[in-house]
């Protein structure tokens, strides 16, 4: 492994991370809140050590693939160590275990969170978690490529480790280049969905972390009333647009910018994406529909949960846990699916959902026709072995990981629904879960040992599994 | 596909079950419990539907993998048709489907009911639940080639298709030789159970059908009162140990015969098979314990429990509904893992297990060194891609059958506890689930179309997903 460099590569990230603090502290400081001595006491250490860090001299040798893994993963845990300071040390969590998966939970974009009543904590820090929700979102990683020269290679590594999906998307051949088109689209959208919300009369603090929470996909609220306190059909319609918007392959976007709308019509990925966001509406709609609040209402709730789960925000306008058995039963199952590929969105993903599905035809197709050599095509092209076989083995992965956290987790005495939502939930970065983790609960019920577990779980599903096991694969120490 | 030779082989299969029906009529007619017209108006219709299918003029044409894989599934469709019809006009059933609903139950060995009391049952009726369970246990096609000279190629792909596992296990080159080994363990096997329960003061008649339900990892009780109701531990004991004796591959027994015992003891499925089961019993005894019960009790029927699950058994000596949610996910857990390949048990197996975590990391060190090549080695063999490949897919399916059989289930209204579970017990063949399916309830909550729905997920896991499938394909109707 190449020490140096990822020693150096991570004190850059540290001092990034310092300084994309800057915000929350003059949000905290115009507030006057309180807290701007809690982000000063997080800030000025991580630049001290940032800056030591990054200034280890670097060899020439190139990075390797898992050199990339091994940066990621250690990259997500370090920041998140650091980040969950300043929430400690604001003093609105009782420990800093529960701040550490506060902040673990912004990163990821998950959305879940421990407190009943955000408001209570001050505003930059308010800030900050609703922020690290939109640079989670398009990655750390992705983030830093863009303010940070690197060899193309190295570069490559880290993206593919990071962004989601089984396939990571170069769009074109220079990574930094890519890395600044994706946020340029990103900001882009952010801004144009918090303008959106200003005139929606939305306040200004509040448009500006709602607008992180769902660019990232992540989903804090600002106050225990969450979207429904807004009282605003508008806000809920625009909200709902645009997380389904965000949980669309950023490549899209990108031909579109292009001209190239055919093959945005042709992706298979969307396709079914938008496919299933339909059914999902249609079938809630008429499961949930009462005359008390009529057909545009059910329909609307509907759309927005939907849109909610299925992009992994976790936003909540009706508290879902009501809902009928088969309504909750169709939201676990979004859950479970997720968004699409290179999207802010977490889950499984949609495409990795229609490759296990070709493949399972594939082989049927073998037992029929042993001798024919079966080939899986997504929009035409046909999908190369490396990735088909990972995409497999990651179904695998992801049932057996689901399994054992649920297994662990019930150690602390909670119901099965509860257990097995709470992981869904986290492991998919959506935000909240069924029965005790409702959308009008927290993760408050579970003990400080089940909250660093389902941290774990968070960053476990918002890297895709690999990145996570090579940290601790002993090979990736030896050399 | 064959079409002759199809219809001239399953008019035998027709045969046949009429055939095995004789004991359930003598015994229906030793008691006279006045469902020996039940038995007579099946079985003469069937024997004359049979002789007529199987006087079809059979082409010499070979059979291929997919004619196999088409006679399993209809086959298993048949039997569960033909052999629910002395239930249903017993009148012990609400309806046909119901009746249904309990023989797939029977032939896939799942052991889950409708009844609340079987005993209300004649003692034909019962004996033939019972004695599906021996037949399924083994397999239908597989008692057939016992019985029925075939050739060797054809025989070979009708066992791939019924034979639990990754791999089909040919014990010596002739497959009508390999069936009768195997049913002639699997007798013996059955004896020496029958004789230590009647030593065990178990009434003659409890003692055939419970032997039955053990032997091929099935559990239907004889009565309400389950195997708690004989009040012996001996008998629990007994049990516990004789579940984990059929939950093991059948080629082990082979092999001790032939003194090669070193290789059972080498078998990877075989250890970690028997690790899983001491781990759970110890974890679910510590869960457990009380006072009042004592240590012995406490790991008798945790040991028990766990035997009864993981064999997918499905007999149940306490009502582990009550237990702490760590022992109940455990339970769940091991409901998901099932028993070894080749054995009469259910589930995903143990060796499916082994091959998904060895392929993970195979892959973690595929991404440490991407130009190594990097085999899966089992038993010190390493593994076929082909079997490797469809063990992934089967993973990725398995998963998939699962989310959509319980979205589904959810139409009928009840928690996501009772669906989750009454999925995985019917998919995996266990029997018991939780909440309202839990051991000391029964699958009536469920409507009509819903215990349709849980036949077919029997089924569906029984033959592993792929024969099923194969049904519907296109293109076996095609040629």
């Amino acid at each position: 492994m190449n020490k140096r460099k990822i020693i150096s590569i991570i004190g850059k990230i540290i001092l990034i991370e310092a300084v994309l603090m800057i915000p929350s502290l003059l949000v905290s400081a115009y507030y006057r809140d309180g807290d701007t001595a809690a982000f000063a006491c997080t800030m000025i250490p991580a630049l001290i050590i940032g800056l030591l860090f990054s200034m280890v001299k670097q060899s020439d040798k190139r990075m390797s693939s898992r050199d990339g893994y091994f940066i990621v993963a250690a990259a997500w845990i370090i920041i998140s160590l650091i980040g969950a300071l300043p929430l400690y040390l604001s003093g609105g969590f009782p420990s800093y275990w529960s701040a550490l998966f506060e902040i673990v939970s912004g990163f990821s974009t998950t959305g879940a969170s421990v407190l009943a009543r955000p408001e209570e904590l001050g505003h930059g820090v308010l800030f900050w978690r609703s922020f690290t929700h939109w640079i989670g979102g398009m990655g750390v990683l992705v983030f830093v490529l863009m303010v940070m020269p690197m060899e193309n290679d190295n570069s490559m590594h880290l993206v593919r480790a990071e962004v989601p999906g089984p396939t990571a998307g170069k769009l074109v051949p220079r990574m930094r280049t890519t890395s600044m088109i994706l946020y340029g689209i990103y900001t882009a959208m952010t801004v144009v969905l918090l303008v959106l919300l200003l005139i929606g009369r939305m306040p200004l603090f509040d448009s500006f972390c709602i607008a992180f929470g769902t660019a990232g996909t992540g989903g804090f609220a600002v106050n225990s009333a969450g979207i429904a306190g807004y009282g605003s059909a508008y806000i809920e319609i625009v909200l709902g647009i645009f997380m389904l918007l965000f949980g669309i392959n950023f490549n899209m976007y990108h031909l579109i910018l292009l001209g190239k709308i055919k093959d945005v019509l042709k992706s298979e990925e969307v396709k079914v994406y938008l496919g299933i966001v339909f059914l999902a509406t249609a079938a809630i709609s008429i499961n949930t529909f009462s005359n008390v609040i009529g057909v545009g209402t059910t329909i609307r709730n509907a759309f927005f949960q939907v849109s909610s789960i299925i992009t992994t925000s976790g936003f909540a306008t009706v508290d879902f846990n009501f809902w009928p058995e088969f309504s909750k039963h169709t939201l676990v199952l979004l859950m479970i699916i997720g968004a699409c590929a290179g999207s802010t969105g977490g889950g499984f993903k949609i495409s990795r959902l229609i490759i296990l599905v070709k493949a399972f035809l594939a082989e049927i197709r073998h037992i029929i026709t042993p001798k024919a050599v079966i080939t899986v095509r997504i929009d035409g092209k046909s999908l190369d072995k490396d990735t088909l076989n990972s995409t497999k083995i990651y179904a695998g992965a992801y049932m057996i990981l689901i399994c054992v956290f649920t297994w662990i987790l019930s150690l602390d005495g909670k119901d099965m629904t509860t257990n097995l939502t709470a992981v869904l939930s986290c492991f998919n970065n959506i935000g909240p879960g069924l029965s005790q983790v409702g959308p009008m609960n927290n993760f408050s019920v579970f003990s400080d040992w089940a909250q660093v577990l389902l941290s774990v779980a968070m960053l476990t599903g918002r890297l895709e599994i690999f990145p996570m096991f090579l940290l601790f694969a002993k090979s990736t120490h030896d050399r």
